[in-house]
């Protein structure tokens, strides 16, 4: 209910009468919009007793608005502001109620501006999505950790742990990914260089954070992450991209830049490139490393995939190998659970992970520790080692299905290579087959689809999408798949 | 499992026998801190099948790297790496793995660097905590939440609404909101004025992001939210402070900086202004709204406590006041759910909010927009409304409670007012009384309680705390107090 008693002043010394003070009284907030049209007032029992006034005041008050037409009589509800009244300043239904920013000086926009995602005429809600590789929220051991989450609003003294609710995350997390990073990928790391932190997208903007400032020049792979290339370029820094072919990014050119001009730090995303899937190679993993020596820049390894591999055993990731002086390595749980529950995490030197942390408390103060110690202890428990085990086999089993299906009916619409894992396949589709024409027609049928712009970077353009797999299940690949073939013919017909 | 298949290579072409190539491999690793001591590896059969050898190699191997003494056997259990081991490369416990940067350029430190906020000399965990202001997660609507919230993974098919994701926050609660708050509060805003954060202090990230540049002017109360002043500074603002007395902040000093200089915005707390608790008066409010008309500067107007009244009825927003072309409006739920369940809002012109969506897209990418779907429901099905209701009932008999504790107890040591509302009483000690040491004494009883220099600014020190009493029931409330009361006692003895 609207604070009332502030809204409508009754002065006792007036001549005015108290109803008629109170009718104008809403009257006034009723034209400024503060009284929403169509919004029912309380009872007049309520009214009175809120403006402490007797009840027959308010129901004069009442009775003159509804003469005038501001209010009307709702049977056995009462009353109610009068809709679509023409002397009401509010929004007309679609336009937003503040319209444009009218500060004259403006607001700063972000510099270069961000593009907005092209997306198809139609609306949606879609009955299915081709994702750019998201995991399947249905297999997600959510129930579980929901449980683990209850359990802890559950007790009747909540556990008290002040000095936790740090910026870096539930200690109980961060003690559990220093054994399970070791157990997994070789990474030996102290709680102490551990970040929780809200999705692996967080990382990557606290590490560049930390790193970049106007003018420092980034390398990073092209094609590659836009998100990650718009955010260096938002930070200021001058993004240098370098080739990545079927071994990942050429680290011949990355040298001849060093030799040529000074470099802050190099983005890699070692298993599974962004977009193209392709893995480092070791040799190039190792040469990496002695460039960054060599030449002094910082390595952020965005490794968010490294737990998904079907066709080969993944590599230790670069900060395992001997780099830890340089590398400051990323990874993420949102792969595992679902793209919603966002925990990821950085594994950094400890001083720059405090650092960390205290600029992460300027944006949002902390994680949901409650469901980073949930998640814990589906760590310690083995759930999340079943749960991989569980889904990389069915992840595998849709890779291999989307791949023949490609082959099978969009052979000669498109161009693709089997990733060794991840949850994505690189799609290229041929001049002849416009993405943006076959996005509106699938969305026509309720299938979401990119328009394959998202990875195009200043005089290159792709016409790819990343065809997500992991979140669609047989019946739904056939469907995305045949549909996006009905697209492909209909637009060849004459 | 680390995956072995690319640690050890064994090279059929050598003189060297496979079993040796394999042990002096695993040596290397174990040696380098790859393979962690004391972990367990992988059993004999399990390991053939891995490097795809003959079991006997792999018997053969793990023997001669036990009699090196590189593993020890566990009986029934198999081979382990020798713990503390002298030659291995790893964290002796305590110091982290990593160490200190070593980028011989180093990274950037936050500038100005932001002070560790001081902690009683007991690590932890606490039996009871006194914070700044939380409210009680045992009173929270959890379970109504969550149950909402997993029934959206429980679905088979999960609902598709790719263009939803967006960094906007989920469409349904920004829908919600839009009548939410012109129900409670006379906001009038178009869901497209509406962006959903994580956590209110991600809104005023998002905010300064947008409104401050390095040597813009912000204003802010003194004492004030030393998060917030942080942020500003972060961003290279110049933060001038005004002072708040009993009324809020100091309108004429406000209007007498801007005559001397260009101010690009204001930050305030209307309700219960952080950490005073004092409330900004409607003629104040309607004087800074003229102000930031005259002399153009936009307005950030936290109001996170406006759904928390005791004594008094809240007053209507700045932004409802007229106020919408100049005031970026931020709230939060955290209060009303968890600190742990972090959704905040921000609402403001629609092309800033599309602003700041791209901009939070790169430092999270989106927040959890399940549980902003499931939140919303709670909302349009008046569980919100009703919970609201029943904590303002609770934090009221405890604030009561607490103050007449502090008076009775305490009286000759601090000095308070009473707040209206919220979850926190501004509690000044006097100077006999160090905060300090009565931090450290209540800690080693098992009550964490801040030093009370969280608010102290440039030559300001105010030895105080927000006492923070919405999180604690009686018995809690009295035992905090009691406690304290012990300390001080002990501190006067001679």
């Amino acid at each position: 209910m609207l604070p009332f008693e502030n809204l409508v002043r009754i002065d006792r010394g007036l001549r005015q009468p108290a109803y008629q003070q109170i009718a104008s009284a809403l009257q006034k907030h009723i034209r400024q919009g503060t009284i929403a049209p169509g919004l029912l007032l309380p009872g007049t029992r309520e009214m009175a007793r809120v403006l402490s006034v007797h009840r027959k005041t308010i129901i004069a008050a009442y009775d003159e608005l509804a003469a005038q037409g501001w209010l009307e009589v709702e049977p056995k509800r009462g009353f109610r502001v009068t809709p679509g009244l023409p002397e009401v300043q509010v929004n007309r239904p679609g336009d937003p109620a503040f319209g444009p920013a009218t500060f004259s000086t403006g607001f700063y926009r972000l510099e270069p501006e961000i593009p907005p995602i092209p997306v198809p005429a139609q609306a949606g809600p879609y009955r299915l999505a081709i994702d750019d590789g998201h995991p399947d929220p249905r297999l997600a051991p959510v129930e579980l950790l929901l449980r683990e989450y209850r359990s802890r609003f559950r007790r009747n003294r909540h556990v008290v742990r002040p000095l936790e609710n740090g910026a870096a995350g539930a200690a109980r997390l961060r003690e559990t990914l220093s054994a399970f990073l070791a157990q997994t990928r070789g990474l030996q790391a102290a709680a102490a260089n551990i970040m929780i932190t809200h999705g692996a997208q967080m990382a990557i903007f606290l590490a560049a954070r930390m790193l970049l400032r106007p003018g420092d020049v980034v390398l990073v792979g092209e094609p590659g992450y836009y998100v990650a290339n718009q955010l260096f370029e938002e930070l200021g820094a001058s993004v240098v991209r370098v080739p990545v072919d079927d071994t990942g990014i050429d680290t011949r050119t990355v040298a001849d830049i060093c030799r040529k001009e000074a470099v802050r730090a190099l983005y890699i995303v070692p298993h599974h490139h962004h977009p193209t899937t392709v893995t480092l190679s070791p040799e190039r993993r190792m040469k990496l490393l002695a460039l960054a020596r060599e030449y002094d820049f910082a390595i952020i390894e965005d490794d968010y995939d490294f737990d998904f591999h079907y066709s080969s055993a993944p590599y230790l990731p670069l900060a395992a190998s001997g780099g830890q002086d340089r590398v400051i390595y990323i990874g993420s749980f949102g792969k595992a659970l679902t793209t919603t529950i966002r925990i990821g995490f950085m594994v950094a030197a400890a001083d720059l992970i405090v650092q960390a942390a205290a600029c992460r408390r300027l944006v949002e103060l902390r994680g949901d520790t409650q469901m980073e110690e949930a998640l814990a202890v589906l760590i310690e428990n083995g759930t999340m080692a079943r749960h991989l085990k569980k889904v990389n086999k069915i992840y595998r089993e849709r890779r291999d299905l989307l791949c023949r299906l490609l082959e099978e009916q969009l052979g000669h619409v498109i161009r693709f290579s089997k990733p060794d894992g991840g949850m994505a396949v690189w799609t290229r589709f041929e001049p002849a087959f416009p993405l943006a024409a076959i996005s509106d027609a699938v969305a026509r049928k309720g299938l979401f689809m990119h328009k394959g712009t998202l990875f195009d970077s200043p005089g290159q353009s792709y016409h790819a999408i990343r065809f997500g797999f992991a979140s669609l299940n047989e019946q739904e690949l056939r469907e995305a798949v045949s549909l996006i073939r009905q697209a492909c013919d209909s637009l060849q017909m004459p």
